[in-house]
C-alpha cells in the first residue's frame, strides 16, 4: 500500500471532547506513518478543504496533539456548511478531488454528527462517482446524541454530565434559599429535536439525593395548567424545586415556547430564551419567587467537568477511525456498542454510513416518565454510564490549561475557489 | 469559663463555601468542647433562631461535618431577613435573648454577607443594650466581594474561578465556530452593586491565552455606540470576542439595562435578562450571529469547580471566629489579610463590626482599564490568586457526593412566635 496523506476536519458544533477525537486521530495516525503521511486539518472544517487552506499537523509537538484529549472546542475551527448533492452542486466535489490530489490525499476523516455524516457518505462514494480513490471514515461526535446505530455520541456524556452536576448544584442552592425567596430554579439547555440534554437534568435527582425535578422536554407539548400544578404540587411537598427546559419545547401552538412575540418599549421584535419565559409563566400562574439561567455554550464547552467516560470514546473513535482506514475500510462509522450496563462495558463497533446519513435517533418513549416530566428507570440506566468519571485537565494559575495549536498552514498549489 | 452553647445560622444568599466556613465553626467548636457545648444552627438562617427552630449539630457525625467542606449552598437553610433596629423592633431582640436563656447559648456566629454584619452587630451589643452576656461573632461570606476591611470575602473566589474558567471554556467554543456562524458569546454574571464577579471574566485572557473580552462593569454608564465600536473591532482583529456583563448595568437613564420594558404579544410585561438585551444590540448594531448565556445560581453553586483558596479561607474564617469567642472576643469579624501577591499569602485578621456592618467596599476605579471594558494588571494581581488551586469534591456514580445532614430538631422549651 503506498503511502498517502490524510484529510482531518471538525464540523458543525464543537463539543468538550472533538479534540479528544482529533487526539486519536492524530495520535494513531502518527503511529502508523508506514501507512499515512501527513495528517492535513481543514481549517475551519470542509471550507478548509474547499478552498485549500490545509494546516499541516506534522507541525505540532507530541505534546501539543496529546494536550487537544484535555482540550474543549474545535482546535482547526469548524463550520456550518453542509455540500449539496452531487447534481446540485458538482462543482464543490470536483474542487475536493482536485485539493486532495494536489495533496496527494488518500484518506478522509471527517468528525461530525448527522449533516456531516451525509457529507462523509457523499466524499466516500467519490471513487464510484468521479473516479478519484479515497477511503472516507466518519468520526461521530454530535451534543445532540442523534445519531443512529452507535449506543451514544462522543461531545453527550460530557454536557449530560455538566447538566447533571450543575442542576443538583444550583438545586441545592435554592432549597437553602426556599424559606423566605427563591423556590423554583429554571435552566434551559439545549436540545432543539430531542431531550436528551434535558434528560440529564433528570440524573442530579439520585436515590441518596432526591431532588424534584421537572423536566421539560421538545418530545412533550407544553400544557401550562399541568406544568403549574406538577411545580405547585413539588413546591408544597419540597419547598422548593428545579424546572430543566430543552429550548425546543413547544406549546400546543406548535410554536417554540421561546417564541413568545416580545417587544421591546418601542415595538421591536426582541429574541429571548425558554428560561425566561418558563419562569414568568411561573411567577404568573403560582406568584412563587423564581431564579433562571441559560447554559447556552457553556454547557458544550465545559471541558471542566468532562466525563471521563466521553473522553475515552472520543479518543477511541478517533483512533478506531484510523485503523479502520488502515484495515482498507471505506463508508463507515466507529461506533460506541454497550456490552452491560453495571458495571458498565463498551467496545468500539463499525457502522455502514449509509445507515448512519440523515438518520435522527430520538429519545424512546419509554425513556420519558408518564406524566411527560421525569426520566424513567430505563432512561436512567442509559445514561448514568455515560457521565461516569472525572478527567479533569491540567491548571495553571487557577485555569484550565488548555492547548492551542500553531495550525501552521499548507503551501497552496492551486488556485482561489469562491464558495 | 462555664461552658455555654452556641448559635450558628447561616444568611442571605449561599455560597459554594458557606458550608466550609461551617465545617470550620463546628469542628473547631468540638475540639474546644471544655469551652463551648452544643452548637445549635438556626433552620432557616435568623428565623430559627426567632422561632426557636434549633438544629442540634452535635447529632450529625464527624463524617457529615467534614463533608460539609466540599458541600454547596447552605446546609442548614438560609434566609433575606434583617433585623430592624432595637428602637423598631424590640420586641424581636427580647425573642432572641428569651431563646438563648432557653438554650443557654453564649455565642453567636453569623455567617453573611454586609447585612447580616449589622444584624450581628446589634446581637454582640445586647450585653449593653438588654443585660444578656453574649459574645457575637460575624463569619464573612458573599459572592459580592463588597465587605470593608477583609482582603476577600469567602465566596467570591469560586465565583470569580467559575466564571473565568466558563468564559475561557465559551471563547474557546465562539473562536471555533466564529468562521460560518457564531461571531460573539454574551455571558450574564451576578453583581448588581459592584463589578468583582464580571472582573474576573478577564482573567480568562492571559498573557499565554490571550482571548477578546469586553466586560461590561455595573460602575460604568452604557454606552451602545462605544460598546459597538469595541466589539466590532475585536471581531475585525480576532473574528470573534466574549462579553461579560454584570446584571446591575445601566444606561445614562440610571435604568437597568435589562429593565428593557419587554411585552409579550398580548403586552403583558415581561422580565429578562441583561444577556439577551446586549445580544439584541449586538445583533441590530452590527449583524453579528451571537448566543448568550446566564450563569445565575450556577455560578455560586459551582462547588465543583470551587477555587481551593477561597475553600480554605472560608474554612479558615469559620475557624478563627470560634477562636475568638474562646478568647473572649465580642462584635468582631475574622478577616483575611493579604501577605503577598506572588507567591500568594494570607493570613487571618480581625476586625471590628463597628467598622464593617454598612460599608460596602467597591471596585477601586483603577481596577478597570481607561476605556471601561477591561481589568488592569493592579486587578489581574489581586484576582489571580483568589481563584488559584482546586479543591473537587468526591464524586459517586458520575455526581459530586454532596452531603445532607439530618438536620435533627431541638425540643422547643417556648412558646410560638409569629414573624
Amino acid at each position: 500500500m503506498a503511502i498517502k496523506n490524510a484529510f482531518y476536519a471538525q464540523s458543525g458544533g464543537v463539543t468538550a471532547v472533538i479534540n479528544a477525537s482529533a487526539a486519536g486521530v492524530l495520535e494513531t495516525a502518527r503511529a502508523h506513518s508506514d501507512k499515512i503521511g501527513k495528517v492535513f486539518a481543514g481549517r475551519n472544517g470542509i471550507i478548509g478543504a474547499l478552498t485549500e487552506d490545509l494546516i499541516d499537523t506534522s507541525a505540532e509537538s507530541a505534546e501539543a496533539i496529546r494536550a487537544l484529549r484535555h482540550t474543549p472546542s474545535g482546535a482547526f475551527g469548524s463550520c456550518r456548511y453542509k455540500l449539496k448533492s452531487l447534481e446540485q452542486n458538482r462543482r464543490e466535489y470536483e474542487r475536493l478531488i482536485e485539493v486532495f490530489k494536489a495533496h496527494d490525499i488518500g484518506y478522509f476523516f471527517y468528525n461530525g454528527g448527522g449533516d456531516s455524516a451525509d457529507t462523509c457518505l457523499k466524499v466516500s462514494q467519490l471513487s464510484d462517482t468521479l473516479g478519484y480513490p479515497i477511503q472516507a471514515i466518519h468520526v461521530p461526535k454530535t451534543v445532540d446524541n442523534d445519531l443512529p446505530i452507535t449506543d451514544c455520541c462522543p461531545g453527550f456524556g460530557s454536557v449530560a454530565k455538566y447538566i447533571a452536576v450543575s442542576t443538583r448544584e444550583a438545586s441545592f442552592d435554592v432549597a437553602s434559599m426556599a424559606k423566605t425567596s427563591t423556590k423554583v430554579f429554571v435552566l434551559e439547555v439545549m436540545g432543539r429535536h430531542a431531550g436528551w440534554i434535558a434528560a440529564a437534568g433528570g440524573l442530579a435527582s439520585s436515590k441518596d439525593c432526591e431532588i424534584p425535578i421537572v423536566i421539560l422536554f421538545p418530545e412533550i407539548t407544553f400544557e401550562k395548567e399541568k406544568f403549574l400544578a406538577k411545580i405547585d404540587s413539588y413546591v408544597k411537598q419540597f419547598g422548593y424545586c428545579s424546572v430543566v427546559v430543552s429550548e425546543g419545547v413547544k406549546g400546543s401552538d406548535d410554536k417554540f415556547l421561546s417564541d413568545q412575540g416580545l417587544r421591546d418599549a418601542f415595538g421591536h421584535a426582541q429574541l429571548g430564551g425558554v428560561a425566561p419565559v418558563v419562569a414568568n409563566i411561573i411567577k404568573d400562574g403560582l406568584g412563587l419567587k423564581y431564579h433562571w439561567g441559560v447554559a447556552d455554550y457553556l454547557q458544550r464547552a465545559a471541558r471542566h467537568i468532562a466525563s471521563k467516560t466521553d473522553v475515552e470514546q472520543a479518543y477511541a473513535m478517533g483512533k478506531a477511525a484510523v485503523e479502520y482506514a488502515i484495515a482498507g475500510h471505506n463508508s463507515v462509522m466507529p461506533t460506541i456498542e454497550r456490552v452491560s450496563n453495571t458495571p458498565y462495558s463498551w467496545k468500539v463497533g463499525m457502522a455502514e454510513l449509509s445507515k448512519v446519513a440523515n438518520v435522527e435517533k430520538m429519545m424512546p418513549a419509554d425513556f420519558i416518565t408518564e406524566d411527560g416530566f421525569g426520566i424513567t428507570e430505563k432512561c436512567r440506566q442509559y445514561l448514568s454510564p455515560l457521565i461516569e468519571g472525572e478527567d479533569y485537565p491540567p491548571y495553571k494559575n487557577g485555569l484550565p490549561d488548555y492547548v492551542r495549536l500553531q495550525n501552521t498552514g499548507v503551501s497552496k498549489k492551486l488556485g482561489e475557489f469562491k464558495l
